[in-house]
């Protein structure tokens, strides 16, 4: 039971709209999602109640769309040179389940990246598809995933000859784009359609950005326009890349999962990001990365500071030596700086996808982490192994919510079934899935992590210890 | 293919964002969706662009709620006097998907009010659950269904006893409320659980309006705020009436088809349209209520006009003498006022849930019908049968997707299995089900429809009067 303040049942009370009011107060800086930050990038997040309108004469229909929408997602299309794509309203959560729950068959397998989001473990438990998870590179400077190994793809692929298909995350949540390019190439040389999650690369393939996966031979490649681009959060694009792709059934699970009256708002700023993306110049390129590289000058001039630059330059880690990153985290927030996450070691920044005209002033910024790096008392720096998971997991069972459960401390559960899934969050990338055998080492892991204050989905009871697993006797 | 502008690929064009401008500069007269009418009511419409945050600090999380977000669903919960109730952000159409999906067994039957939302159906299928269409009586004055009578429950319970739940769309698009309140007692008496679909009833319960389902003993119950109440577009609640219901189960479903992004000014609306029903006076109501007498007087007195009043009276439903519902809806629209529907005999209105401080002119409604009335010219009104449907419809073929079609002249598709889903949108109602063995009565009424201007989803070959069947030999 959720424990709530006396005065909730006061029915004038509007505890989530105060919430967001006293955060506004604070005039905070964001460097996190969405990309339109507070409003100040792209023109629509600024105005919006008359946008919120619904089907009628002349706005035409996100789902039998012949009009205003069929335009703008062709214009979409035609900037990112793909066959067909399509304006997401759900988030980049629709597209994943979307193409999982289209392209693959119940029964069988799909190769995933083991830094998969956690809606793409939902779209395999939706469509009855056997994840392989395949456990991803750690970058050595961020110590965070950071996509698999060609050879890896190959070794899975072997073993599990019936899947057609896999699923790659790229970039990482951190920025990290790894071996992507080769990883693409192995699929295709394998015949496996390859499926990407590019949540946090809608801007790729923009001057002076990575290039997007598409561009690498992806078949279907979904894109969070909200994370990136200045779009409204929920706002999100899916595009297939030719018609060899059964792109009718995609339109069709889309139709299905999609609210019957799409937010106007959402996908007026899909049309307004992608203008935005698509008339982004080299210009503003050099413009965005003269801002940034004096940034990054300015922090590291900061006793303490140490600034990891992955290869994504919107994002950029940031460590302060004597903090863990939740420490960082906080004593930003005091002084209103909202960070995207943190984790044991570092806390992760996304910048805005600046043009020349941008107004930008982080003189602020730096002021705060100088006080900080001055002020903030050292604390010993809980020093965690790197993520680790089996180098290819199956799970052992595939739906384990109709099964006796019980509740065994963290330690004892090794070699036992996981009845829960437990995803820290952010990033959302699930560490336990449900129905996964669960090995000492993983379980270890988590009982560091359970100690530090990363906040978690699922694994409730982590706090006290404990870790829901399968009743194995009662399921002989 | 979709028919593209010339300049479709200019890049700096931005086509929705156009429609929507256009629109607004028309300074249009709101009669439809969503409740806040252009941003007149409830406060949230108006602001937005720094209202689109992310789940950092102090402002929660919609998917592991225990702070601002877990106490304004503990209000909202307690205001709909239930033992537990979500945000929606992905509309309705999510609510329904997961409360079909969580507490209906595949390979069992549910049975179906035959009006109900597309969103019914394609949970079915997602569930691979086996839906059971009861026909809806047909109200003698609007001509539309009007739900399900006892009698006709109890009948299909008899023929399918293996079915647990019963759904049911209340009120009816069109306002009408119908036995619902017998048709749950019969439903409790059969030992059915009862999902409703109250899409357009969550302004119900309030001083002045009918009855929510709830009170009536529902199970669990789906309202759209953002149809009645001022909420955004996609915003909509979910309600579970009491702990015998598998909430954790919903809650599960909940968590893997809606984003992991969810929208702060879809949840923050939410957040105050619950404060806005909760509030709501039988002074506003009684206020709401003279305005609203006042507006039907007036329209009645115009010569040709006819206004029906539902059972829900935020609803109106106008017709013209010598115009059909169509070319009465364009009529409007040229002057700048917009419907929420119109079917061949009429259109629909919605009006604002109005309090006692909002602020209302409609002189220039009045004014603009009766322009309409003196100018417009007498049209041979299509004479149409009223919607017609089996007793009771089963599906033949329960995914049609991957089977082999052809296209047949709709007279020449008697006896045979539909291929596709024809649903005339709004209001989103599937006439014809793929899978379902059709009626030539049944394709007598498509083919007038598809004579009309109404639009369809589904059914791109209408106009050819052509309709998609299952090749049934290749299927033995």
């Amino acid at each position: 039971m959720i424990l709530l303040k006396e005065n909730v049942m006061n029915q004038k009370a509007r505890p989530l709209v105060e919430a967001l009011q006293s955060h506004m107060n604070q005039k905070p800086v964001s460097f996190h999602v969405p990309g339109h930050k507070n409003g100040a990038i792209g023109e629509i997040a600024a105005h919006f109640s008359a946008w919120d309108q619904t089907e009628i004469s002349g706005l035409d229909d996100l789902h039998a769309p012949e009009g205003a929408i069929a335009e703008a997602q062709a214009l979409l299309a035609d900037h990112a040179g793909v066959f067909k794509s399509f304006f997401l309203v759900n988030g980049s959560t629709t597209g994943n389940l979307a193409m999982v729950m289209a392209l693959c068959e119940p029964g069988s397998h799909l190769l995933v990246a083991g830094n998969a989001h956690k809606s793409v473990i939902h779209a395999c438990r939706l469509a009855r598809v056997k994840p392989v998870f395949m456990m991803p590179e750690v970058h050595p400077h961020s110590m965070t995933p950071a996509g698999i190994s060609p050879d890896l793809l190959e070794k899975a692929a072997g073993e599990f000859p019936d899947a057609g298909a896999v699923l790659l995350t790229y970039p990482s949540y951190y920025g990290h784009t790894g071996q992507m390019e080769d990883v693409v190439l192995k699929a295709k040389k394998l015949g496996l359609t390859v499926l990407a999650d590019e949540a946090h690369g809608a801007h790729f393939s923009l001057p002076g950005f990575p290039e997007s996966s598409l561009q690498m031979g992806a078949d279907v490649v979904v894109q969070s326009a909200h994370k990136t681009l200045p779009a409204l959060t929920m706002g999100s694009y899916l595009h297939i890349a030719h018609n060899q792709v059964n792109h009718q059934r995609i339109e069709q699970l889309l139709g299905m999962l999609q609210s019957s009256s799409p937010s106007y708002p959402i996908m007026a700023s899909l049309d307004d990001a992608r203008r935005y993306a698509a008339t982004y110049s080299s210009e503003d390129a050099a413009f965005f990365m003269t801002k940034r590289n004096d940034l990054i000058k300015r922090l590291q001039r900061i006793t303490r500071v140490t600034v990891i630059e992955p290869e994504d330059p919107l994002k950029l880690i940031i460590r302060m030596d004597g903090l863990n990153g939740f420490e960082l985290q906080s004593a930003c927030e005091e002084k209103g700086i909202f960070a995207e996450l943190a984790d044991p070691l570092q806390v992760l920044w996304m910048l805005p996808l600046l043009k020349e005209d941008s107004e930008v002033a982080w003189d602020g910024v730096i002021a705060v982490l100088s006080d900080i790096a001055n002020e903030a008392e050292w604390t010993e720096r809980s020093v965690i192994s790197p993520l680790f998971t089996d180098e290819i997991t199956t799970l052992s069972l595939y739906d384990t919510d109709q099964l006796p459960s019980s509740l065994v401390a963290i330690e004892q559960a090794a070699g036992k079934i996981a009845a829960e899934t437990i995803i820290p969050y952010p990033p959302g990338i699930p560490y336990i899935i449900a129905g996964e055998r669960m090995t000492k080492e993983k379980l270890k892991r988590l009982s560091e992590l359970a100690g530090t204050s990363m906040r978690f989905q699922g694994g409730t009871h982590l706090i006290e210890g404990k870790i829901k697993v399968v009743q194995e006797e009662a399921n002989e």
